[in-house]
Order: structure tokens, then C-alpha cells, then sequence
């Protein structure tokens, strides 16, 4: 067994422990749900192999390889006052002879030579990798061709130092030089995905020669290095909140030896690299559409504008809406229930969990979800159930469940001072799954503060709507955005301008990475962003407590028009709901 | 004891071994002749010290740490565009908030950012080092002064590996892979002789943020870990002749982590780094007076030129020079004789050892030679003694003793077919040091080599005569100038205009590390130096071969008058030698 490893089912805990499950003993896979979208990405890749052929030496010419390669290169392809790095210069003489004065070299930003190898060669990779808090997904790129060739992905292992973003920066500021563990921790998972996509490819490490890189500030830091301790408090300064290049050992990334790397840039201390992927994925500056960007975690990074003004807030929505403090909560991994619908006249649910596309009341559920069993409720599940406890009642206006119904169904149950409503009976040693009073309270929270935050950037803006809303991450790939719009996360919208951006900070940095011309970009935009900082503007606090209310569902909104129009998931039933006219939950803004 | 080590006095050898002394256990300590040569030097080096108050961080302008310290030294300084290494990012907040918002930084070349400490300093460090094939010099320099604070020499410790180049590049062709033994080695040198000249200075190793490189086209590949047996055979090509710009750690120097190096370029497979260091000390181009540069080693690198053309090569004059294959030679070290006088009457001689001001027949001479003895000739002493043999008559212009003079003094001996010189008899267990025939003929190979090489130059630039010489290097610095034209191993010249150049190379390893600007100008330089090689060139050989005589004294040089007008030198009597009108040296040059 490997050092530090014990047998649950043989260990006896004697005192208090820290347990750490490794991945590797999981049963049930984790989903790490970070696919390469489908992106039109100019190919303009930052490292070009070239082929060449160069004059040999001679006694009465008695210049250095080098000086001979670069003639070559001018020549053939244009190329001038070229660097070498140190390591091709020890592997140059030796390409040369054993290629017979034939060599292929790669060429970084048209200004370093960086590999070279003896004769044709055609193939040279990169890789885009997006280093969340909970995540980290690569995706390797054939880099003259584009193509994305393996993507692969794994949980943070710095998760053993904290669930979320703070308690790992306060195990930081509790154990003076912790920051260098969690920089261990990443960048040792970064080295198995760079083996575990070579693997899959059948290439070698080597053959990688660029990466790029997005991440959240805190998980930036970390992956550069750098103490995130002043990230953890006023005034949130972060290090850099420029684009870095360096090289990939300093990272101690096992790629080619001479790889560099190109972090994107910061935004702020809460708006990080990975929003800056959002913005080179989607460009809102490019339309004049108001443009507005959700990624969701714990923390909502927020951009709102087109191409006349870009402004920036994020704002901390806590970590419900990933299932964390939620009581039937859990990650997204098969057995947990992701899709809802309740019937409004029986209040009965049925359910879809991951890993089966059968619902709860189709023939067959039980047997295809033998494996898993039905184990918590995902973020998006949380939002479906609660969207549809609303539509058909159960929870009010002001997010109290109606423990009248309880006299229609008993899956409402009474708790003492509040109520729930029961999913799933406890069935053999399984508890039963139930949506309490305070889960829908920290689902309010949450969703009050993403709507806060759009909100403030709307006030600034002084703009009253928007034309479209991405949402970008893993949340926003998998919530149905009618219950976003249900429940009031996100404004009023033309339901087909709404949509799921994917992974968009991954699909930044793959920008990055195949097309130079990109970094200069998304450098220009970020220092463009206004940064807007929720913490101290008086009426981001306003704008909360307005929203913590569910919206009304009379009021003339396109969205609820558009969910009562799909039968299958609102019964004509539904249309009775609240039918009196109240102040809607834009309608209650102050004036 | 070490690993590796045993006392000598009680091992016992039971097959082939290979006995390496180590430098620490000798009792006579090397001398290592690499003074720093009083130059005037323009002072603008490429490692700056700013000193910046930066704006604290808040709230309502989260920008990062680094950008307002960019703003600060925009503001302050005028620099802009800076890069930062990731080092000092990693440094940058901590330091911010130790200083007070007060730090100190180090920029490179104006455009990076390479070291941040808190508050005020004012002292930063750079190296200049000589790798020489014997002998690895360095100078500390304090950069805002241009001071040398400290000088340190060690032995090559790849002399292990063989004395000279060649063996060292045979023993990586029959061993390979061995290069990288010889790449340790000499890097481990490096890294003492850094803590030898921090500790003499009191300084910490970090504190030093740039090195210079200076070295011969072998020293410099096994240096860079480069393998070096291409230039072990025709046609000798360099993996590069540019110059090199790399990081400190890049070739395991323990100075500061972010340290750049530099390392001079190499002008032909034999000429190299310090050739251009030789250059960018001597600057024969910006004369119009006609310039020879001569850097006597195992190989004689030769510059010839002013500002309208310079020419270079190297001449292979084996290391007879330097005390080796001479049966009473040895390298520079207390106890070598490196002065000598022969009485043209008498034959009797007189000399000088290294380690002691008095001549043999000074009273006390005994007494204050009494610890090393009198164990040798050095480099410097074999020319004196065979030039004062020839003054003396003892040997003829074609080189050969003449036996005759055996009935004047017993010193002149017979050895069978050859005649020898008695210096000193056997003494004790001491053998007698006596300059043999083959002695004098290796000298003769060697000056005719030297001086082959200068007349090829000579005749390539259509010139007769040169305006002035200047010899570097260690034998350049020790030998009387007066001998070696005695000898002709240097063309005519008017003796005020020959001079020795000191340690040249190192010299120029030190204008690089102070003023950056001259960087550039090397560059070009080299550029421009025509490269001959003597290997290929058929009038090297006609020149070699005319060469081999020593010049008679009789033509009327102004050597010749200079040295005979040196009373204590040449005393009446010589003049009388070859007094007939016979062709000199260089009268016997084809028409």
C-alpha cells in the first residue's frame, strides 16, 4: 500500500483523524463535466513547426549550426532574429547530423526556436486547462490543426485542504507555508491529466510545447506559486493581474522542457483568469447587444455590456447551487437526481438521476439505477426541484413551504416550526430525501445575490434589460434556464437568448492556445472592464434583500409565458396558480 | 574522510588506477595568474536598482500588486513595458507589505523585472568569469560602482579529464556521454569559486544577479552542456557562434534564482569567447593603427586588424608555452623558475623562481627558496632561458646546441646524439634540470606556429608590419616581450608598442557585465572578423616550415637594438654574435 494509505474496513480510529478518500478508490467515478465545446477558433497557434534544410559546415565557412539553421528559416520561411533556448543548442548539432542536415524546429511567437528534431515531423500538441476549485479540465490540442485530440479531467486534490475557495486560503493563514502544499497538490494533478491525455493519444509528454491556463484567482495563485492570503481579505489584491508567460518547469509541468505557458489574465481579486476565458469565448465587445455573462460557483463572476462598456462584479452566491449546504445536496455523480417535474394537482414528483435516461416513473428506473441507487440532489436538480415546488405551490412567493398542502399530499411534512417536502422515503438503510425550509433559504440566498450582483451592473449600466445571457460552467451547462428565470437568478430575457455557454473559461483558454493573436486581445479587453466591487457599494445590498423573494408568476413575463406554454412541464393546472395581479419581483425595485 | 578519497600513505594499489589530487590537499597552492586588469569601463549595467513607493491597494481600484509597481516605476524611473519574472511575483506581495509599500527592484535590460526586496538597498552583484582550459577566473563586481570587490581562481578541475582540449574532447568520444562529467565539473567549480568570492565580500550568493562568460569554444560547449566533439574534427563547427543570454540556473549556478547569464559569442570553431573578450577589451577596431592580438594557450588564437578590417585565427602551437612537453617544464607554481640570465662569457646562468625576489646567485636566495626548492621551468622561463641560450651562442640559428661549446662549460652536455643545457645539477634526490634538444625544438614548433599564423594574417591584409602587439593571457602577461621577439615568435614591431594585454578575455567578461551597450557592440564586432583557417590554408604550412628558425641577430631590428641597448640584459659581448651580414627571419620570406 502507498505511504499514508489505510483499509477502512481494518484501521481502528484511536483519535481524531483527517481522512482523505483518494480518487482512485472512488467507486463511483466523479463527472467531471468540463467538455470542449464546439468554438470557431482562428488557428493561429503561438508554437509552428518548420521544416528546413541546412547548408552543412565547411572549413572556409566556418559559422556555428545555429547561425546556419537560422539562414535556413530566414530563407524558407521569413523567419528573423530568432532566440534559441540553451537546451536545443545541446540537441541541435546532433538533430542535424542524424537528420542529414535535415531538421524540423519549433518556432514560439515567430521570435524563439524551442525544439528541434532531426528530420520531417508533422506533429506538435498544446494544452488548454481550466483549474477550478472542485475541477480541473485539460484538453490537448493538435496545434496545426486545431483539433481537440483528449481532454481529460480531475477533482482539485487541494480539496482535502478545503471544500471551497476560503477554507482553503484559511488553511493557508492558519499553517504559515501551506500555500506551498496546495501548489503540490495542483500541480501534481496537472501532471497525471498531462499523462493521462498523452496516454489516451498514444504521444509523448515531450510532444506538448504549450499550455494554457485559466482559473479563478485564488486557484491562479496557487498554480503560480503564489501565498493567496491577501486574496482572503480586503482589499483582495491580487499579485498580478496581468497575462503571464513562463516556462512550463516553473510550474513543474512534465512537458516538453522548453514548453511555456501563458496564464490569462486576472480581472480582479474575485474576477479571475477563468472569467477572463469567458470573455475571449464569447467577446461580448464584439456586439452591440447587451451582453450578459453568468459563470456560476461559489462565487457568481458577472460581466455585463457590449462594445461600448464592459463592467465586472462577482458576487458570493455560496456554494448551494453545487449542491453544497443543501441537506439531500451532493455533487453531480451518477445516482444524483438532476431533472423534477411535480404534478400541481397530486404534488407528486418524479425525477431523472444522472447515469440513466429513464425517468423516476418509467418501467425499468429501479433496475437501471440498481448500481448507484437515487443517493442527493445536484445543483441543477436543487433548482428544478424548487422551481417546480413553486409552479405547483409548495413554496410561496416569500419561499416558505405551504404546510397547508400537507393535508394533499403527505410528502409535505411537518418539521416543528417549518416544513419539507420529501422526495424519496427513507427505503433500507437510506435515509429519505427531503427539501427542507432552509435549503430553500440558502437556494434564496444564493440566487438573491447572483440577481443582486446583475442588478447592480444594470444600475451602472443604466440599462433596464438585457439582450441575451450566456451562462457559462458546469452549472449553467446543466440547469434548464426557464427555472433559473422561474425562481428570479437571472433577469428577463427572451427565453432563446438565454443559453449555456459550456465550459467557456476552458474554451478561452483553447482560444489562447490556438491563436496567438487572441492573448493580446483578451489583454486589451480586461484592462477595459470596469471592476465592480460588490462589497462596497451600498446598493448591491439593497438590490438582495429586494430579491430574496421568489417573482410572482402573474406578472406579463416572457419567461413565464414561455414555461406555461410547454404542457409537459407546466399542466393547465398551473395557469391558476397566484392568478391575482401582484407586484411582480421587478415591479418591487424602489424608485 | 570524503567518498572517493584515500591517504596515500597507507593505500595500497592492487591494479590501474586513476589519481586525481585533489586541488585542496596540494601543499604548493596553484598560482592562478587572472588579476582584474585596471580598465576604464563605461558603467551602464544591464541589473539596475530601483527604488519605488508604491500605491496601496483598495477597494475601489483593484488593480494587482504588480501593476502599481509597474506604475510606480513608469512614474518614478520612466521604465515601461516591463516583463516579471514569476520568481518575484511570488515575492512581490510579501515584500509590498514587509517595505511598507516600499520595496527596491531590480530591472534587466530596462525591459524585466528579475528581483524585489522591501525598503531601500543599494548593493547588487555581478560575475565576470574566465573559463580558461587550466584555470577558471572570476570578479565580483559591484554593479552601481563598477568596483571589483572580490577575485577568485580556481584549477578547471576538468583537468581530470585530460590536460589539454583535445584529450578532454577524446575522452567524451571514448566515453560517451562524458560530457556531462565535464559539464559537472566545471559547473562545480563555478559554484565554489561564487561562494569564494561571496565570502571574501561578506555577501550572500543571491545577492549576485548577473554573470558573464567568457571561454574558449570548448570551455564554452561544455560549459553550456553542449557536447563538443564536433569541434574535435574537421570541419570544427560550433553549435552556435552567437552570443547567449540564459538563466543562472539553466548551467546550476547557485546565484540568485532569477539571474540571467550571458555568454560572449564565439568568433570560429577555434576562436572563441574569450578571443571576443579579448576584442571587446582590446577594441583594435576602432584604430586605424594596425593592431596584432596574440592569446598564447595549446592554441594561439591571433587577431590582426584596425578599423577598416580585422582578421582571425587560430594557430595550433601545442603547449610547450605553457611548461608542458618541455622535460623540465611545469606549470606556474612556487618554485618554477620564470627568470633567467646566461653570461655570454661565462655560460654560467642565473635565474629568478617563482615565490621569491632574489636571483639564484643574491645572498639568502637558497634560504628563501628552501620550502617549494627550484622543482621546474614555467612557460615564461623556457622562452627566457632559450632566448638567453641563443644570445649566448649556446644555441644556433637552426635551433640546435652547439656541442662545441662543451669545452667552455660542463653545463653543455652531451647526450648522445644532442647536446643539453645544464641549469642546475642533481641535488639530493633532485634530478638535474636540464633544457634538452627536444626542448628547444618544441619551443621552435610552437613560436613557429605562433608566428605562421601571424604572417598568414599579415599576407591576407597585404601589411609588412604591425603598429603595435598586444599579448593576453596569463603567458602574455609573464614572458619579457623582448625574448619572444628575440625568439621570433612575434613579427617586428617597435618594442614600446608590445605590451601584454593582462587577462584580456577576462577583462572583456567584465566590460559585458558592466555596460550593457557593449553587448551589442561585440556582437557586431565578431560579426565582422574575417575567419581564416589555418588548417585549409596552403601558405600556413610555407610559413611554418620558414619559421622554424630562430632570426639572426645580425639584421638591423629594432629588437635587436632595444635589447642589446639593455646593458644587465645583453651584456658587450653579444653584440659580437653573427656579426656577418646573413638573411634575417624575414628577409627569407619568398618574394
Amino acid at each position: 500500500m502507498e505511504a499514508g494509505r489505510r483499509l477502512s474496513c481494518s484501521t481502528q480510529i484511536l483519535g481524531d483523524v483527517v481522512i482523505d478518500v483518494p480518487s482512485s478508490s472512488q467507486v463511483h467515478k466523479q463527472v467531471v463535466r468540463k467538455e470542449a465545446e464546439a468554438h470557431d477558433v482562428a488557428l493561429d497557434p503561438v508554437v509552428r513547426l518548420h521544416f528546413v534544410e541546412v547548408q552543412e559546415p565547411n572549413m572556409h565557412d566556418p559559422s556555428g549550426d545555429l547561425r546556419r539553421l537560422e539562414d535556413a528559416l530566414e530563407f524558407e520561411w521569413r523567419l528573423t532574429d530568432l532566440g534559441c533556448d540553451v537546451l536545443v543548442l545541446q540537441q541541435l548539432q546532433s538533430a542535424l547530423r542524424r537528420g542529414q542536415w535535415k531538421v524540423t524546429v519549433a518556432v514560439h511567437a515567430g521570435r524563439q526556436i524551442v525544439a528541434v528534431w532531426p528530420g520531417f515531423r508533422e506533429h506538435v500538441y498544446g494544452l488548454a486547462v481550466d483549474v477550478g476549485s472542485t475541477t480541473i479540465a485539460a484538453h490537448l490540442c493538435h496545434l496545426a490543426t486545431g483539433e481537440v485530440v483528449a481532454s481529460a479531467g480531475v477533482m482539485n486534490p487541494q480539496i482535502r485542504f478545503g471544500e471551497d475557495l476560503m477554507s482553503r486560503v484559511s488553511y493557508v493563514m492558519m499553517n504559515p507555508g501551506g500555500e506551498k502544499e496546495l501548489t503540490v497538490a495542483v500541480r501534481a494533478a496537472l501532471n497525471d491529466l498531462v499523462l493521462s491525455v498523452a496516454q489516451q493519444t498514444g504521444i509523448a509528454q515531450q510532444d506538448i510545447l504549450e499550455a494554457t491556463f485559466v482559473g479563478n484567482p485564488i486557484m491562479h495563485h496557487l498554480l503560480l506559486g503564489i501565498n493567496p492570503v491577501e486574496l482572503g481579505g480586503a482589499p483582495f489584491a491580487l499579485a498580478t493581474d496581468g497575462a503571464i508567460t513562463l516556462w512550463a518547469v516553473e510550474i513543474d509541468l512534465a512537458i516538453h522542457r522548453n514548453a511555456r505557458i501563458y496564464v490569462l489574465p486576472c480581472i480582479a481579486g474575485h474576477v479571475g483568469a477563468d472569467t477572463a476565458g469567458v470573455l475571449l469565448a464569447e467577446r461580448p465587445d464584439l456586439s452591440d447587444k447587451m451582453s450578459l455573462l453568468v459563470d456560476v460557483g461559489t462565487n457568481a463572476e458577472i460581466v455585463l455590456g457590449n462594445n461600448q462598456r464592459l463592467l465586472a462584479c462577482s458576487s458570493p452566491t455560496g456554494p448551494a447551487f453545487e449542491g453544497a449546504q443543501i441537506s439531500c445536496g451532493q455533487r453531480a455523480a451518477p445516482g444524483a437526481i438532476e431533472r423534477v417535474r411535480i404534478d400541481p394537482q397530486s404534488l407528486e414528483p418524479r425525477f431523472k438521476v444522472i447515469g440513466s435516461d429513464l425517468w423516476s416513473d418509467d418501467p425499468g428506473f429501479a433496475a437501471a439505477t440498481a448500481g448507484s441507487g437515487v443517493t442527493g440532489v445536484c445543483g441543477s436538480g436543487i433548482i428544478e426541484v424548487m422551481a417546480e415546488m413553486y409552479l405547483s405551490g409548495i413554496i410561496r412567493h416569500d419561499g416558505t413551504i405551504d404546510g397547508d398542502l400537507a393535508q394533499r399530499n403527505p410528502r409535505i411534512q411537518s418539521d416543528g416550526r417549518t416544513f419539507s417536502y420529501q422526495l424519496i422515503g427513507a427505503v433500507g438503510g437510506r435515509p429519505a430525501l427531503k427539501i427542507m425550509q432552509n435549503d430553500v433559504r440558502a437556494i434564496q440566498l444564493g440566487k438573491a445575490a447572483l440577481y443582486a450582483g446583475v442588478r447592480l451592473l444594470m444600475e451602472k449600466l443604466g440599462v433596464d434589460k438585457v439582450d441575451r445571457i450566456r451562462l457559462a460552467g458546469a452549472f449553467g451547462s446543466h440547469i434548464d434556464v426557464k427555472y433559473a428565470m422561474v425562481l428570479g437568478m437571472i433577469p428577463d430575457c427572451a427565453l432563446d437568448q438565454v443559453s449555456s455557454a459550456g465550459n467557456a473559461a476552458g474554451t478561452g483558454a483553447r482560444i489562447a492556445l490556438l491563436d496567438q493573436s487572441s492573448r493580446a486581445e483578451i489583454e486589451t479587453l480586461v484592462r477595459r472592464v470596469e471592476k465592480i466591487e460588490t462589497a462596497v457599494e451600498p446598493r448591491f445590498q439593497e438590490f438582495f434583500v429586494e430579491a430574496m423573494a421568489i417573482p410572482h408568476l402573474t406578472e406579463p413575463f416572457t419567461r413565464l409565458r414561455e414555461v406555461v406554454a410547454l404542457p409537459q412541464r407546466l399542466p393547465a393546472k398551473s395557469e391558476g396558480v397566484g392568478r391575482g395581479r401582484r407586484p411582480s419581483h421587478r415591479a418591487a425595485r424602489p424608485a
